[in-house]
């Protein structure tokens, strides 16, 4: 059986999310890298993999996805019984509830926490820019709002799904760890559910691999 | 067992994607009316229900989910035998194209079409205001570009996913038909296959039903 080739970057905020995956089953897979500063996203090669010529896509066989939250169900599905069950579909209201919150990370925290990590971090480091502190401060607010339906949300329950580690915690980690290196990390400091569900991450083996960028080659 | 209740508004985009789900796989349910006009959405307890404060929301008896795609997701489980399987779980590469191509709608259809009918139908028919022309003009760039990749890949397969209808095609629908009664319905015309595609749509009984807004009180 052909190795699962995940193409990407991996720094790259959607990357991560699949790494974590990978990592947290423990799979086989090569990472091969695709460089977005020289477009090769947007390279007839990698256009056959993902239309939309952005990263990650992954190869397992004659098999080509993409969108990180989809390849993330396809390799959890695929491992299921290697590692911990962060889908949990096999029980009818987890699985909802693991949907639900993940739907909140892609349609309610990633609006608001992903422009003040381009802003603060990705414009000026990546690309030499000057952040724009209204688009920052705009989104601080969105995010305050976010972060105190988590506040109340994690104070009745350990992780967002339940009293269980699901794809729905594991799919926040790539922008909080960014958004940590930015001057607004103390923002988190209001939010003692949310802060201690944070710090609760960084002890699993999956995420300090990946954050250290260690995520490649088996 | 309690009747499952859908609390949203018939025409609202997001409740139509809950209300085709429930509709195709026939199942019983109640929609309790949520009014936006009225602020009803932001009432505690319909906040009590999803702290963002926005429709719809389910509830089958203890369980309260929010998140239209999320709820569809558990209402197609629920029923699962029911009507046509429209989540593929049982087949590892199918579901994962159905999970593909739903976040295709939410992360690169829906932001596209969904500022073009806000300004040019929502903005000026329930709040009187003045469509932005340059709003409009930039999303049918980005617009005809997502159709561009759909056309490609609906003349390969029937449907998005593959050659089966799945949740992947019927999230499109609410944005789809409201985009048609706008002044750029035309555009479809340059996509003969996503046009097929489209019209396919308006067979399904289901489909049917939920347009002419007659989605609740079976």
């Amino acid at each position: 059986m052909s190795l699962i080739k995940l193409y990407g970057m991996p720094m790259a905020t959607c990357t991560m999310r699949v790494l974590l995956c990978l990592e947290e089953v423990g799979a086989k897979y090569e990472l091969v890298p695709i460089s977005m500063p020289t477009g090769e996203h947007k390279s007839p090669a990698h256009l056959a993999r993902n239309p939309f010529g952005q990263i990650p896509a992954l190869e397992d066989g004659d098999l080509t996805l993409f969108e990180s939250r989809a390849i993330a169900r396809y390799v959890l599905r695929k491992f299921k019984g290697q590692g911990p069950d962060l889908l949990k579909e096999g029980n009818l209201s987890e699985s909802a509830m693991v949907d639900v919150w993940l739907d909140v990370e892609a349609h309610q925290y990633n609006p608001a926490i992903s422009p003040i990590v381009y802003q603060s971090l990705i414009l000026p480091r990546m690309y030499g820019g000057t952040p724009d502190q209204s688009i920052i401060d705009t989104n601080l607010e969105k995010l305050k709002k976010v972060l105190d339906v988590y506040e109340a949300r994690l104070s009745k329950s350990k992780y967002l799904a339940g009293d269980f580690f699901s794809l729905a915690d594991l799919s926040h980690f790539s922008y909080t760890k960014y958004f940590m290196a930015t001057p607004y990390a103390s923002v988190f400091d209001s939010y003692p559910h949310v802060k201690a569900w944070w710090e609760d991450f960084t002890s699993r083996p999956a995420f300090k691999k990946v954050a250290a960028g260690m995520g490649g080659h088996q």
